[in-house]
């Protein structure tokens, strides 16, 4: 059985859809982060780096197996699963690229911009500027790689495109209002969100975990 | 003949190190992103983020192919070597978590930090705190990691440890202030460091590119 340590967060999303397209039974475990249930010790022995998502498979052929990183889990899910992900060839390394950019770019520069022009009740003009600049700049990469492919790993529906939908969807709800601008004029990846968005198991992995 | 587009920084010396390790031929192309090299239209057509580092592998099977991402590089060239990272199982998965966690936590966190506590000439002492906070937290992670196994993915020696190590690097050296406390009392991340900095490809990794 496969269990899910998450919460309602893109980063938290990004495995459950995976696990909704690969039709695996899973079990969800919500780890409230908005009281501290990451920091408890049975959770630190299976994400060391104290933060969700974490998965564990314990059917895993050398014995349960814990993983944390959405990155590092939806390589697992694809690797052992052998879809969304190519074994080999440009293909393959084509959704790594979008997927690392995902995880050292858009998560993290998008999670900066949500702490300092949403969250923070005190405000530093600096860093929003900085934050929203990077996030317009990572948006325009983002349509002028999807005018040129369907997909961001180019035909097909890959590990990248689930990296990179909860992250698009929090630029567009969340922090709609930083990013009004930025989001303005990009039809392709208005149309890139549309499809994504349409696939049934994206929109079931959009509500895990419900609380 | 492989082609790495690269500069001095320390996501541009994880694959010099991982070249160097690998004993492979490749050619060094400075991209002086003080001068805003990353922005030439020929280096877009490689890197779509305006990036470094991108590597050109020019005789793969199926055609040269462009890779960008510092993670995704260490990833081709593991898989395309059969070196630093297992082909299955937990040592695969125990490399890649902390591959996905460098370039998605201690890489982008230690980069802000670097802007804010030490490049900007304005300060903003909200994301000072923060970043400073948040670098602690990581540099504490790894310090737990490596008081229980020799390399940060078990055992062996893996990209993980590739990945960490210029960052690391930056922690003691161009982040020392800032993190004057957060370094003092880890001796296994001492004992990590020294042990990966003894490592004549990663010395020779670290110097590239010569400019």
């Amino acid at each position: 059985m496969l269990h899910l340590y998450t919460w309602t967060t893109p980063n938290g999303r990004k495995p459950a859809i995976m696990l909704e397209e690969l039709g695996l039974p899973y079990t969800v475990h919500p780890v409230n982060i908005g009281k501290d249930e990451q920091f408890a010790p049975d959770f630190l022995a299976i994400s060391p780096n104290n933060k969700i998502p974490a998965l564990v498979d314990d059917a895993a052929p050398e014995g349960p197996l814990a993983v944390f990183e959405s990155g590092a889990i939806l390589t697992y899910l694809a690797e052992t699963s052998g879809r969304f992900l190519a074994p080999s060839g440009p293909a393959r390394f084509k959704a790594l690229e979008w997927l690392h950019w995902q995880v050292g770019g858009l998560g993290p520069m998008l999670g900066q911009l949500g702490f300092f022009a949403v969250r923070s009740p005190e405000k530093a003009p600096l860093a929003i500027a900085r934050f929203t600049a990077e996030a317009d700049r990572l948006l325009g990469v983002m349509e002028r790689r999807l005018a040129q492919t369907p997909y961001l790993a180019g035909e097909a529906y890959s590990i990248a495109d689930i990296a990179c939908y909860p992250w698009a969807v929090a630029a567009t709800s969340f922090l709609k209002e930083p990013l009004a601008d930025s989001l303005a004029g990009k039809p392709s990846l208005d149309r890139w969100l549309g499809a994504v968005g349409a696939r049934p198991a994206v929109q079931k992995g959009m509500t895990v975990p419900a609380v």
